[in-house]
């Protein structure tokens, strides 16, 4: 990972590095096209294997058949164009977590006055205990917040910015319970490459991802599943070739499954990136053993943090995954500017980033992460303290 | 273009090869990426620059300022996203060429669908003449075809099928004369890097452009030039952190300019090389002289094509562009499939591609095909009808 190789790293969360494997599979993958095609028959059978083999290695991963799987440019459309064909009716609640990323945040209150929706929240971003309690207290509230109108929940699987983990396999058998059973979407750009996905993607009806944070894969292809009952009843919005089961004229229908919401033409060479950066994962362990070493320095970190002063991390335990997210104060108790905080490390070589909601800073451990560079990491912060008391 | 190495290539119009040059600037700007970042606050001035310089070069191209042009994944996108937030009523009518794509058409036909709009068709397939009789036709047609309830208008620059040019300018101002004033698609896959673009992007009020065909750039990045009338009033439906103004919560509104229609995250190196590939356009001559090259190519194909029995061109006169659409048949008169024949092609090395409506054959001609190879093609498909005849 030639990423890794002049920096200190800590954003996985925001794009993991790609390795050199992957760039090798990206480049030679343009060159397979250009040796066969670009465009003839005989690239077809090329970029149809390609696409279909990242289709079932995904499906596995999200433990759902190839066909719940479509591809996407990024998380956002993931989650945003499946939901523009629904049948809503006005007046249909959609109930949000509140620490859900702006940008879908901004997708459904456009959907919302659209469609005369009603946006109600669900207050997440205070979870931060324990996994038992957080989950007894997401299915309180969720109790407590859905109404006979409530037409979709919408919820992270790995909380952008406290790092906290929704139990997703449980909110969806909850929301089974309810009469109207509403949509579950879930916002899993954290999650993929870093969490087990099989049991939470399985029961999302709408399960968005991107291969470019923690699988470590290139930046502009995503995937999302899809349940079995949206597709049923969803329409495509955003239409193109690939959205129709048979090209030409009069094609008239759309793919009965996922790829009914993919559209036109995608770079390939991206798709042999992503399955390249997948497999190295999997070289690695498996998703729970994968899980352990992620958290193993995630634990690390923020025990580190919990014996410095000034330092407050936004969980109250051991993170459930790789973020760990925290404020900074002076000596004094006056905090420390995140902006600031992250420019300091940047000019030494060492990168995290600042978060607005709560503002705060935010560190990410992933496999490649080591012990000594966290400790390293721990020293610079608590240097950085006492530069702003001197 | 290593494409071109090993085969005897006419299919430009489906993607186009991508010069080596443009291969090592994706190459570089992904290793540039990972070598500032990947997400820091070291690599966002590179990535600024990578987006905005070819945002500027293609305004450039378009006729246009910068504000006016969004990236896209793809024409589809471009094509599609902008109507799905305009303010359509109900009894609406979408006035289509009856040469277009059957993905827009399908994309249009569920617009219509959903917000009750009548589609009504333009014939414009069949104009195979030359360029003053063809805009003629479309303007009388057009006339006679507009009604009071138009409210867009949906044309190709350069049809996909017959390879006819359409009058955009000329059409974008008859349609201001009309009370209503319909917007105007123009789907422009076969445009860019074709023809010369300037006047008609300009006066459109949606040009949809890909970069993967006539430009020669990669695959997965297009461009779409968008007027300021609709940005005034259009919103956007697929919202992603590019959409926005600001950055975080409560960020609400969305850019001003076409970046509105930008979704989230893209993959930054396929701008570097697109780029790359249009600079390399631009060292060829300006536009009117690159396509002068291309239809010295086209023309002689369509020469060649007139003198041998059996061929049929499509157009009646040598073509506007690089586009040569024909059937075959044989000795006897009877059609030869143009499966078959792109089979039979193909296994000498040969690629162009079949067409549905009409059903025919379509070679395209680019800068970079010689006479020679104008003439080999020229051969083997005179000794196709021969074999035909055995």
């Amino acid at each position: 990972m030639p990423a890794l190789g002049n920096k200190l790293y800590f954003n996985f969360g925001g794009q993991g590095p790609l390795p050199s494997p992957s760039l090798a599979a990206i480049s030679a993958s343009f060159a397979t096209i250009q040796e066969l095609g670009p465009f003839s028959d005989a690239v077809w059978p090329y970029v149809n294997r390609t696409v279909s083999g990242l289709r079932q290695r995904l499906a596995a991963w999200f433990g759902v058949v190839p066909e719940r799987v479509a591809f996407t440019e990024n998380v956002t459309s993931g989650c945003v164009l499946p939901l523009w064909g629904l049948p809503w009716e006005p007046g249909d609640e959609l109930l949000v977590g509140d620490a859900e990323h702006y940008g879908v945040v901004a997708a459904l209150e456009e959907l919302a006055r659209r469609h005369q929706l009603r946006i109600t929240s669900l207050a997440v971003a205070d979870l931060t205990g324990d996994a038992a309690a957080t989950a007894a207290a997401v299915s309180e509230r969720l109790e407590a917040a859905l109404s006979p109108r409530t037409r979709l929940v919408v919820l992270s699987h790995l909380l952008w910015n406290t790092g906290q983990t929704m139990p997703i396999a449980a909110v969806a058998a909850q929301l089974a319970g309810h009469a109207r059973h509403p949509w579950l979407l879930v916002d899993a750009a954290q999650s993929l490459g870093s969490l087990p996905v099989a049991e939470a993607a399985a029961a999302a009806d709408i399960y968005a991802c991107t291969g470019h944070k923690w699988c470590c894969g290139p930046e502009g292809l995503g995937a999302v599943a899809l349940s079995e009952r949206l597709l049923e009843v969803s329409s495509p919005t955003l239409i193109g070739w690939r959205t129709l089961e048979h090209d030409g004229p009069g094609a008239g229908g759309y793919h009965r499954d996922a790829r009914r919401f993919e559209v036109a033409t995608s770079c390939t060479p991206l798709f042999a990136g992503l399955n390249q950066s997948l497999q190295l994962l999997e070289a690695e362990g498996d998703a729970h053993g994968r899980l352990a070493a992620i958290r193993k320095r995630s634990g690390q970190l923020w025990e580190g943090l919990q014996r410095m002063p000034g330092l407050h991390t936004l969980l109250e335990v051991p993170p459930p995954a790789g973020l760990v997210s925290f404020t900074m104060a002076d000596a004094k108790g006056v905090p420390l500017d995140p902006a600031a905080v992250v420019k300091q490390l940047g000019d030494r070589g060492t990168w995290l980033r600042t978060l607005e909601s709560p503002r705060c800073l935010r560190a990410c451990t992933h496999l490649v992460s080591t012990a000594d560079e966290v400790e390293r990491l721990l020293t610079q912060l608590a240097e950085l303290i006492q530069l702003s008391a001197g």
